[in-house]
């Protein structure tokens, strides 16, 4: 199997894939038609199909998709397959209730290290994980830590991602309402509360 | 103007513009040639003069956009000239944050109310809000509040969401990780932390 040149867009549907048939093998089911899978993910079984035949044919015609198989194919091509270490800076608010999000262990996540520059943070212990100076950014090389999400306010995120990048981060997920920039080599995905929420009225109904 | 017809791919990116534009703002930048524009929002000129292509001509050839101005026509586009009142359902950990989150007043949004099933924490003060129980999301209807945030946990997402259906919202910024379903008319974002962070080891070099 050759796993490039596969659009971002496939990328970025596997995992909606991947959360239903964990949803549904946690349910107990272990087949599920191509229709059905369809409806539950909001998504045409054309395209599922599609994406799928990136990778090999995952489908039996006429009796849809193996769950369990399914789950370690698509495991297997997002490199999901053994734990992932992850750090986090900024432990405030936002970056704090990241840092304990229960949803993060089912892909097999971890948030081992958290970071941030305010004195009174640094050494207390938040959701167990004892928050160190961002100074300390740079024993990500040593501990091999490669993924990163950012949490910092936006005027510091820059900085936060140059040091992560020295220290060889190369997959970063950041909360800081600004644009980033990075080696290319470097892989960010932005998520911006705010600016999600700002693109909801335009599709509220005249009244 | 003519406002529909018009790509959800350009209406998502219309935020972005205008983060940067608000951000330029508050530099004390008063306009910005279409290049500098560009490689700051990280989008393609052609692409960014495609997307103002369908609400009028804003730039000027030669002299770039006016910063100001701009901003006005994006928030009038994406109806966010008056100050939007917001429901938050779930205040969790991730729901308490989002709750406390800075970054919605710059787009005028206010979230005013906070609705949770659990007993301990109806009637506690979170960030200056009162939360109160998810029984009364019907008063929505009564506050004519039509967009709402919902962080519960995935197993109650969906009945939470009927809910709020049925107060008059249509539109939500969905964080439970779960494929919610609702009319038509509802337009649902949604934004799934653990997801997002799963589609980034795909990218990483093999050691």
């Amino acid at each position: 199997m050759r796993y490039h040149k596969i659009p971002d867009e496939t990328i970025r549907r596997l995992p909606v894939y991947l959360r239903q048939l964990l949803l549904l093998q946690q349910k107990g089911s272990t087949g599920i038609s191509s229709r059905s899978f369809s409806n539950l993910v909001h998504i045409a079984d054309s395209q599922i199909r599609k994406d799928f035949s990136y990778f090999g044919d995952f489908g039996v015609r006429g009796r849809g998709y193996d769950i369990k198989k399914l789950i370690r194919e698509i495991k297997k091509i997002l490199k999901l397959n053994s734990s992932c270490v992850v750090a986090i800076a900024g432990a405030g608010r936002l970056g704090s209730a990241i840092l304990g999000y229960p949803g993060f262990k089912k892909y097999g996540f971890k948030v081992s290290c958290a970071f941030d520059a305010d004195k009174k943070k640094i050494g207390k212990k938040i959701h167990g994980l004892t928050i160190r100076s961002d100074s300390k950014i740079n024993s990500l090389e040593k501990r091999k830590i490669k993924l990163a999400i950012i949490a910092t306010p936006s005027d510091v995120a820059q900085n936060v991602t140059d040091k992560l990048v020295k220290a060889g981060v190369c997959g970063i997920l950041n909360f800081a309402p600004c644009t980033l920039t990075a080696p290319k080599k470097v892989k960010i995905i932005n998520i911006d509360i705010a600016m999600d929420l700002a693109t909801l009225p335009y599709y509220l109904p005249l009244v």
